[in-house]
């Protein structure tokens, strides 16, 4: 089966970013499942789902995903490994005209059913929006900021806004945290995924202090939570107004991160992030914190320094 | 035009107790408010809402109004001036049943959209609930617990589990807090209304320390908030275990005011609420910070005294 998708728009700047519909969380298809059960609900999702999905969102005009990621940021959300929020406002938005623009009572209910059973349905228009930002940020000559931060389950690779769509890349690491029953470290793979644009634009591990109830998902105390966004206003350049976490005074969330001040402070920016199984086919196995290799930025400041020295 | 009613079941104690459907902020009815279009929303109330609400809920074979209370709470709620991820997650688990058993599309619609449009509906079954938790504590001999804390706008009484019906009262008190536009000081009734069971049985201010976002309709600051909580811990006999506020390492709401320790302190338990006008037909004004009088408590604490010596 295609894939429907999220399309998100940033009306300033004219750019236009995409997501998939989430599947849940375990045997996925994005961590590497593909069983009948697999392909069975990627079919209902072509079929049903994202239909119904486009003739509510377009009978709405639109949804304002920076509105519910702002929203779900003061609900206990960092819109990374914790969407319950920014999913449950969601459901609450597009209910209504999921009903006026369904083709049949059972579909509708089994829509609102799916996206009710799955506390991560949101992660994936959050991400697209991460992109957006991110996006808007990109080629500004001569910055030191991060705008890509991607793996591959071998590789870490970034990109930088002042060094074009260069990839500086080092060993992806291995995740520390919570396994889902039966499951080990012995079964994870390295960090996978292009997830880690949510903490490249702010949030995610960035916005924990917000969501110190994500602990119970991903390992460690609320406390660790708090000092994880804390230490990322060191290497960061700004904080992001319309993203204000109440238990730090509505302070913006630490955005923009400095290659400059990884190197200075040998401070890596954290992310948390989903475990997938190192066989294919078994899916997610837990969830938990993880690194980039620290050469990954060592040479973004290696090339920034020699770009500088040819100008 | 009567008014259907969520009741809330303690399946333990075999209690029953019930709430009022909200209707939104403003101009309603329980704020004093009664012109055409408080009737008006009230008849629809009982005419539309009322039934699909009861055709979905008991499809559903009820709702675990307890689960949704413990969620919200480590989702920025603190359940009692704050019920936006209550209201998400109520609406998250009764949609598809409110479509399956919806007898139009229109009418569906129609309810799902007035549900998403008040952050605050689910205070009411949460307010029914603390009721369901406060009975539960009721009548235990020689309790010096507070089972019911109530203002009607003059006066301010509460009821103390081992003092059976009587109540103390004292003078109703003014709030502190942040008025909507266009209203002041000058427009504020004294403290009234039956919600402080929240904070009777453990939410409400009690449990602000999870709800720092509350600040932005309350008044006052994040740090406020959180020495709320940790203050009320002083004056209560128990934490409850189901309630847990993750930025306090998941320690349970302080629960079940004692008579002896408010007095012992001289610290009265907060309560955070709404504001009613003082003249009749206007309604909700704004939201803040109100103590009970220390007379109700002081007055208590002489009749326990007098009880143990009589025995």
């Amino acid at each position: 089966p295609s894939m429907p998708v999220f399309v998100i728009e940033d009306k300033t700047h004219g750019n236009r970013t995409y997501s998939t519909l989430n599947e849940g969380l375990g045997k996925v298809l994005r961590f590497g499942a593909f069983g009948p059960e697999v392909i069975e609900r990627l079919r209902w999702m072509q079929e049903v789902l994202g239909p119904a999905l486009g003739r509510a969102i377009r009978a709405l005009g639109g949804i304002d995903v920076r509105a519910i990621i702002s929203q779900a940021l003061q609900m206990g959300d960092e819109c990374h490994n914790r969407n319950k929020a920014a999913t449950s406002l969601f459901v609450r938005q597009v209910g209504a005209a999921l009903v006026e623009t369904g083709t049949s009572r059972e579909e509708t209910a089994s829509v609102l059913r799916f996206i009710a059973g799955n506390d991560h349905f949101h992660l994936n228009p959050s991400m697209a929006a991460a992109k957006a930002i991110t996006l808007a940020g990109a080629h500004v000559p001569r910055s030191s900021v991060v705008v890509t931060m991607a793996r591959n389950g071998v590789d870490f690779g970034i990109r930088v806004s002042g060094l074009g769509d260069r990839w500086f890349v080092g060993p992806a690491q291995y995740i520390q945290g919570l396994y889902f029953a039966g499951f080990g470290p012995d079964d994870a793979n390295a960090d996978i995924g292009d997830s880690a644009i949510t903490e490249t634009s702010g949030v995610g591990a960035f916005a924990m202090a917000g969501a110190p109830a994500i602990v119970q998902f991903i390992g460690g105390s609320p406390a660790d939570a708090l000092r994880y966004t804390r230490e990322m206003y060191d290497i960061t350049v700004a904080s992001n107004p319309l993203f204000g976490i109440p238990s730090l005074d509505f302070r913006g969330v630490p955005t923009g991160i400095d290659v400059r001040q990884v190197c200075r402070l040998n401070m890596l920016p954290v992310i948390n992030t989903g475990i997938a199984h190192r066989l294919p086919g078994v899916g997610q196995v837990g969830a938990g914190v993880v690194y980039p290799p620290m050469e990954c930025f060592e040479k973004a400041l290696a090339a920034l320094k020699e770009d500088t020295y040819h100008e």
